[in-house]
């Protein structure tokens, strides 16, 4: 029988619907960050694949969840492009900078397998040892890492970044043309080494205006999907334009994808007006309903099931599970989707 | 003649439409900084009526605006509760926390009065100075209000007040009704002093799931609105509801406001179909594209311009206006749509 994640994927409505919790693996078990502090580096961690692998399956040792994501971070691909990439303590990724031309030309495309590989092993054992479940495997979408890549670290509004598209589009189109192909390179090699799946986060795309969404969102993505399904024509895809708001049908009417992720901030049953029935919605429970946990939690996820019941529909967070969620909430909210 | 801002905002589709651009009066202009390097420190300048006034009116000495914000931050109504406030430099708000009923209990409605007269009395030297441009009031609304005062400083998630409206929603109402009750206070004061305009930021509303949506953003704007009607039926009220996506249209339908400004991500188009035609929609350019300027900036002001031309609107930015923009980029904007 066809695992559930790839029945929705396919366009079924199946009741109850599968769930899975994004995106950090296990970052709010015990078992995790008692690995995080012994390997010290993030870095390390997600380029370990003996490690990586294990904080991948972790969630799913301790609850019945339908899928499992990839242990990995959204800028690994802009390191196989050759930018140097480090997490400071208790901060997000840092790197150099890409203003110019020059910053570009010394990006290559040479080495992406090289450097990528281990993430591909991770994949290889997660695949051998995930039963059941499905695997899914990532990266950050185009604008997202363009987005780290022009800034340098996280930001709350990519001002760089979001002015080289403004100043000098043809010099973002490039980045953005590099990226493409380097997520190319690395989401077939994870297709090959086993993953079912694979999810486009596009954490900041809500930042954009319509026609920015539309160029550097909805386009880039297209072409990256049309690029996968030419070799990988079985695995699906699930794209995250968190905050995509009014722009959510667009998207998915436009950028190719089999699974839509709606953030916590969205309607479901607005979500539901504006994209097809034959696309599978992913969410969107607000993160600190599941912290909060008991009878709010509850309620929140039965409004999210029965909005969005009758189409096919994964369940998951609106936004990536935060540290401090305590495990059991999480064993009771699958128990509670499960017994619908 | 009736001025055009308030004809907007009784319904009328002016074209051109009126413009002002939001939010800190002169942040981008030297002689704001020359200013706010002589007084130090943020809030003294705040509370400092000649300061304030002339900071108001600074982009008006410039540009050909059709209207001038009081020179203000949000969470000075939580000032007036009597929660201390300061401004770290560099920084936002900071606040100690509230997170009990004894913290809750420390505040109150007897002092808002005394605090904010010094807001009061700008109010009245810019309105005795402003000319034909129109004055608008504001305050930060409640459920952003109670953002910073739960959290006690900005974030990105709000995590401790959107946790404490799922744990304590009694408690967490609580707060709501006082920060009501307080800007009643606050606001209807403005309006005596001269305020022509009332606006509303709730720069926060974007984070919430519906339910929580129409809880904490929805009702309390509606009861405030109303409250603000009953004393002051001729002061038009906009709100301004950050990222609120799908939830647009229950926000226009309900809030009671005759306008609503909508963000930079929000499909112009989108929101003319969600909002009901006789509320006034006020924005949306990105405020990087005006640091960007040039052919980018003129194309994307002329996209919504068209968009939402033949109905009430003001032209406005889709968030706060960034230090580095170029003033002459202001005026170049303004040029252009006068010349529409």
């Amino acid at each position: 029988m066809t695992k559930t994640v790839l029945r929705v994927l396919a366009g079924e409505a199946v009741w109850p619907p599968p769930v899975w919790l994004m995106r950090q693996a296990g970052r709010y078990l015990p078992e995790y960050r008692a690995m995080r502090a012994q390997a010290g580096d993030f870095l390390k961690l997600c380029l370990t694949p003996e490690l990586a692998a294990e904080i991948t399956l972790q969630p799913l040792r301790r609850f019945a969840m339908d899928a499992a994501i990839l242990f990995s971070d959204l800028p690994i691909v802009s390191l196989g492009l050759g930018q140097a990439l480090r997490y400071a303590e208790g901060e997000g990724p840092i790197l150099p900078p890409i203003r110019t031309e020059a910053d570009l030309d010394a990006l290559s495309l040479d080495r992406v397998a090289d450097i990528v590989a281990p993430v591909w092993e991770t994949v290889r054992r997660v695949a051998a040892g995930i039963g059941p479940a499905t695997l899914i495997g990532f990266s950050g979408a185009p604008f997202t890492v363009a987005c780290y890549m022009v800034e340098g670290h996280g930001s709350r509004e990519f001002a760089a970044a979001r002015l080289m598209a403004y100043r000098d589009p043809a010099l973002f189109q490039r980045l953005i043309d590099l990226i493409i192909d380097a997520n190319l390179i690395y989401l077939r090699g994870q297709a090959d080494a086993g993953a079912e799946v694979l999810m486009l986060f596009d954490s900041w795309a809500g930042m954009l205006p319509p026609d920015e969404f539309r160029r550097w969102v909805i386009h880039p993505t297209a072409r990256l999907a049309a690029a996968l399904r030419e070799t990988h024509p079985h695995v699906p895809l699930i794209g995250f334009p968190r905050l995509a708001g009014s722009m959510l049908g667009d998207y998915a009417l436009s950028a190719g994808m089999q699974g839509v992720a709606i953030d916590t901030a969205m309607n479901p049953t607005a979500a539901a007006a504006m994209v097809p029935p034959t696309i599978a919605l992913q969410g969107n429970l607000d993160p600190l309903a599941l912290v909060a946990g008991g009878p709010a939690m509850h309620a929140a996820a039965g409004k999210i099931l029965d909005a969005l019941r009758g189409r096919p529909h994964i369940f998951n967070l609106g936004h990536g599970i935060v540290p401090q969620t305590p495990p059991d909430h999480v064993g009771a909210l699958v128990e509670q989707i499960r017994a619908v």
